[in-house]
């Protein structure tokens, strides 16, 4: 396993081993916050890893006992002697935090959350803007901004597309903690394990990822949230087009080849 | 707990506590069918809790064994003889219905139904309507239009945002009765409990709801069904003005103010 | 039991009984691949279903032990010799393959998917195309081009709007096969049942829509998926206006004054 160079100090870290690169959120004293350099770090990370071709899929995962807090609510607060009383930095802070988001689900290489303990408002959000998330028995969810006054407006975003709307009007407007259990039934986490078998998981199911063709993936992963809001035939004039593209890749050529012949796959060449 | 005035009768009453406005659905003879009358009742009871600072949550309730049978099909019927076979007045009558409807949704305060009994057509659409719904063990199910040769298609649009796809359709194509515990799984309801927990299930929600800051609930519900239609960017770009709004309410100052310097929660001004 | 003509031989084949329609995919050897031929003779079938007002509900079953293994590669795989190595023959092919899952959308009867053994790529495309689906216990299910270099573009239209989206996204990333018990909890089928039972669930199924009225199952589910995708205001306009239309027809009448007067519903006329 190599290390790559990490940016910001060590507020998140990068090791890259088979393919797989595994990005930590390492700040546990503030339960991984997600202060504004908490958020550039992360976002410098992801757009590296879009630009590393040796890079097919991404597991995120979390130093310390629980994945992640949400918003540095100290940072904010400092920002209420702004002459607008900080408006203006929360517009910004709120953009750039919903482009960090909008990279998870941009990255071309799969992301698969790896949770443990709590993953709170927009750490919740991380979590549902994962094209994947494996959770410990232990862990535990909430979009509990309600709970000290600020709705969990942004993270509502990306919980509503990924669990049924009054599932999600109850996490929002109540503001309790779901244990992962729960939450895996509601759709928000794809697999429940115990806290043991937690990083695991995560690997093989990166492994796995790893394993295909990354022409095949990039393609079909973009295309999953390009036709998610099309109609019906634009959906599948756009995913039509997709695939005849995917057909004329390389790679695609031998693996249906092989298929084909009972062999086995090739190596993927990524053309 | 006091009554305020209400409308029509008592085709729908409504008393207030703490907060928390109930509605009760008062024509238990005719199953609390959706007559003119009831709807017209219904919608100026929604009209002014929706003007009325003073209310936080609202549970839907019903006199009698069940929640409501839909419309009056005597009523409809005996406008058959209408110069044009009473066309015109069904599509006045659908858009009364679906003009109540998104009265619900797009009331200021969460709306929780509270379900017992039978829950029909337009009484199931009611319950996919409101914000967040309860029901009893013995309470059932069903879009049975279909029965009598008439789909439910307005209860359709609720319905087909609470359930996904084929579990919608079959309900629709079928007709049949469902349970609650089938529809908890389905997402209709959020949770089902003993008849006799079933007032003081909804209340609690209610008390929770009424609990929090209500210019964050405001803006969070009104949030919640516009983001739900639009491409993600557009949904975040929309999200994340709300809650750097949400951030300049007093309140929410005051709230975010008290939980970083480990306090309890204020007493909510509404601003 | 009558059988109608079947065109191309017995790749498809068709046999009518009480106002059931039974198409059966008829080419086990292949484990029912989509060739060009099939889906030609699966569309014309379902052309000539779409104009027979005698049918009124339609089961997809399939002859052996399976239902549906997708594409056919070879006969994909002998384009490549192609001046383009293929290219606008995949972008017709998966244009006639998309065409037809529409006309499963769009066929005014109802259609549901008898799914045994595997149904994989654009055969677990078509059962998620059906309206409803009932699976025996054997039944799996995967999205597996992935495993081969050609992501499940297609499929993963129809897919993602049964599925919620992380459990779809596992599906279409891994290729792993789902059993039946599961892809029931995710939403893709409607019942599973003992092999044994199989095909007398989709018969009665089919035999309860059947006994609908046609006029309300024909408006029904054609407003169901064209007001999936609108504006919650839109979709009540245009639904109110189905309804409306559906209260004049003649069996509608009927069915509710015979509901009304406690009477048993009459024979529908389909007027």
């Amino acid at each position: 396993m190599n290390t790559a160079p990490t940016p910001d100090g060590d507020l998140v870290t990068r090791s890259d081993a088979g393919g797989v690169a595994t990005i930590t959120l390492n700040a546990p004293k503030s339960i991984n916050a997600l202060s504004e350099a908490m958020m550039a770090a992360l976002s410098r990370t992801l757009d590296d890893i879009a630009a590393d071709g040796s890079v097919r899929a991404v597991i995120l995962r979390s130093a310390g006992d629980h994945f992640c807090a949400g918003h540095n609510l100290k940072e904010m607060t400092a920002r209420r002697t702004d002459a607008d009383g900080g408006h203006q930095y929360f517009r910004d802070l709120f953009a750039t935090c919903s482009a960090m988001m909008l990279r998870v689900v941009r990255l071309p290489q799969p992301v698969i959350a790896e949770v443990k303990g709590i993953a709170t408002a927009a750490g919740c959000q991380l979590v549902a803007s994962c094209d994947l998330a494996v959770a410990s028995e232990d862990a535990r969810f909430a979009t509990s901004g309600v709970n000290i006054g600020l709705f969990c407006s942004t993270p509502m975003v990306a919980l509503s597309r990924n669990v049924p709307q009054k599932q999600a009007m109850e996490m929002l407007l109540l503001g309790e903690f779901l244990p992962a259990a729960r939450v895996a039934e509601l759709g928000l986490v794809n697999r429940v394990v115990p806290r043991d078998d937690l990083e695991a998981t995560a690997e093989e199911m990166a492994r796995v990822i790893a394993s295909k063709s990354p022409v095949a993936i990039k393609a079909g992963k973009r295309a999953f949230y390009e036709q998610a809001g099309m109609s019906l035939d634009d959906a599948y004039a756009h995913a039509g087009q997709v695939m005849a593209d995917n057909m004329m890749a390389r790679d695609t050529e031998a693996g249906i080849g092989a298929f084909t012949r009972k062999e086995p796959m090739p190596e993927w060449s990524g053309e």
